[in-house]
Order: C-alpha cells, then structure tokens, then sequence
C-alpha cells in the first residue's frame, strides 16, 4: 500500500495537480468513481452479473482502482494512515457486530 | 494489502456474511461510503475545512477506511488483483495524460 | 412544480441560505440525498423489499422530497425551466430509444 | 408536476421497461444521474463554474431533467405523491431549522 501511495502520489506530482486537489473536490472525485463502479451492475439480474463479470473483468479491475486510487491519494494528504485506520476500524466493527449477534444478518448494529 | 484483505475477508466470513455479498449490493455500500466521505466537506469554505479536518481526522479516515473495506472485498470476491490494476490503471494513465500536455491542467484526457 | 419551487426558494430565503447555494455545494447535496434513497435498498431482497415498503413509504417519500427540492432549486437558481427541460428530454430520448428496437430491452441506447 | 408525470410513466411503458423497474435498480439509476450532475462541476473553482455554466445549461437542464424523471418515476411505482410529501418535508424542516436559529447558518439541525 506504501508503495502504490508513492506511485499515485508522484504521478500527480509530475503532473502538478496538487493545486486542485482540495479535500472537497478529492472527495467529489471519489464519489464519482464509486458510481462508476456501481454502473457496471445496473439493471442487470444475478445471472446477467455472472455473465458480464466474465467479460468485463478488465473494466470492473479499472473502476475499483480509480476509487482505490483516490482513497489513496486522500489519505496521503490528509495524513491519514489508511492501512491503521483499517485495522483499528476493523476491530471497532468487530465490537458493533459480535459474531454471536450479527451471524447471518445484514441487521445495521444500531438494530442487533 | 494483501494481509489487510485477509483480515477483512476473516472478519467477514466470521459472521457468514458472504450470502449477501453480491456485487451489485457490494457495489452500492461502495458508493455508499464514497458519499459519507463526501459529507464531511459539504457546505464547508476553504478555511472551514482547514479547521474540520484538524478536529475530525479520525471521522474521515474511519469513513475512507470503510471505502477501503469494499475495494478489498470486492476485488477479492471478483478476484480482481487489485495491486496489479492499480498499477496497470497508472500505467495508462500516464498515458492518456502526458506530463507536457496534462501538467498544471485539470483537463479530461479526452480534451487535452 | 412552480408553486412547489416558490414555496422551496421562500423556504431558502427566509433562513438566508443563498450565500452557501453555490452550485457546487448544491450539486453534492443532490448526490447525498439520492444516496440515502438509495440506502433504503441495500443488502435486501426482492421479497423484503416489498416488506419494506409497506412499512417504510413515509421514510422513503421523505427522502425523494430531498431530493426534489435540490433538483428544483438548483433549476430555479441556474435559471432552467426544468418542465420544459424534462419535456426536451423526453423528446430526445424518444428518438435515442426507438420503441421497435429498444422494447423489453435495457440495452444502453448506444449499443442498441 | 402530474403531467409529466404521465409523459415518463407512458414513455415507459411503451418501451415495456416496467420489468425491470425494481425499487433498487430505479434507486441506483436515481444516484447515477445525480453523480452525472455533479460530475459538472469537479474541480472548477468559483469562476470557473461562472463561465460554464453559460455555455453548458443545456448539459445540466438535461442531467437535472434525468433525476427529475427518476423522482417522479420511482413516487409513481411506489404510490407516493410527491407534492404532498415535499409539502409535508417543508413543514417539517421549517420545524427542524426555525428562522430565528437557523438564519444565515450551514449547521446542521441536530447541532443547532
């Protein structure tokens, strides 16, 4: 994750678009690629899915790494440490949803 | 990444969550999480974020940390080597935003 | 829909909100609000969904509402006569979606 | 408001799409265009968006109009009417955001 951090981050760099990249707009730019994630799945019934996914690997792979790309870039500037904040996450998610409550439910913690 | 996306996927299979994982649901909590992140700049001046981020570092890294989460889920679940997008995805990018064209511009490679 | 964006703007004005309406903000506020439609289908199935609404169409009803002050103010902000637009619209994607080729198919109108 | 409402169900509904008009996939569409009307406006600063929005209100007319169909679609299929609900939401928010607190202010009801 450090190194693909340093990748991205010298990549913009080269580029010289830190001067647009304020939180807001970053978070814009999140937003939107998750959406394009979320696109490739529209409309389509589980058996549709199944079958895209086999020929669309390749454009599903590009979409995830462009929000990967961001929450990346984002955590960089923020001087957030991304892959602590996910394990501390984690284990704080361990706590909402014990196994014994939550196991086989899609019940939100506030309702377990 | 690789050990965080063990972790995640330990975490989830755990609670027997699998069952609901499929990729179109996997692909609105993405979009989902995306927009929490992007609630926090909401309505915020310049300087007002400044201010925000200093007390709220740990909110936004929580809700980057939960974007995180889908990328790794999903790109597992589709087996998508999310490491190797990225950097393939960077790759191409360069590509399409060649530093003397692109430097200093926000322009749409489409447009540069 | 005029009365309805008159009632909406008097709502605005009254609270003395125009100055943070800047159609950026605006336009984040309309993702967000279409985001929280959209949380209310997460994760269910066909069958709890139905459920769901039966149980949740205050809730829901809300959350569109949401949304449509942001689509009506933003139209009446940017000067769009959005009746007239969405009758434009529909005009044109009559044309893009001829109904001979594109009948019982959800096929994206440039791949029909 | 009802007008147009018909016009969106009879263009449908000549093209036989009410199949696939399950309440996740129309709430998905919902956050697709609204992600398309905030794509306009990424990483333009204030001036920016001054000059762009005089030669693109066609482009954004025509993205706001594709949210409005979704809203008016989805209030349709649900049995919900939608200028009653925003009535109502107006009311409640008059509630939640009295003038006197509320004035000149971005703060959240729950933090007024």
């Amino acid at each position: 994750m450090k190194k693909l951090t340093e990748k991205i981050v010298k990549f913009r760099d080269a580029r010289n678009w830190k001067q647009f990249h304020n939180p807001k707009d970053c978070a814009i730019s999140l937003s939107l690629e998750a959406s394009e994630v979320l696109e490739h799945f529209q409309w389509k019934s589980k058996e549709e899915i199944g079958e895209y996914l086999k020929k669309n690997k390749k454009e599903i792979a590009d979409e995830l790494a462009d929000v990967l790309y961001w929450v990346l870039l984002m955590s960089h500037d923020l001087g957030i440490d991304i892959k602590k904040a996910s394990e501390t996450k984690l284990k704080e998610n361990a706590k909402k949803y014990p196994i014994k409550k939550s196991k086989g439910k899609h019940t939100k913690y506030t309702n377990l």
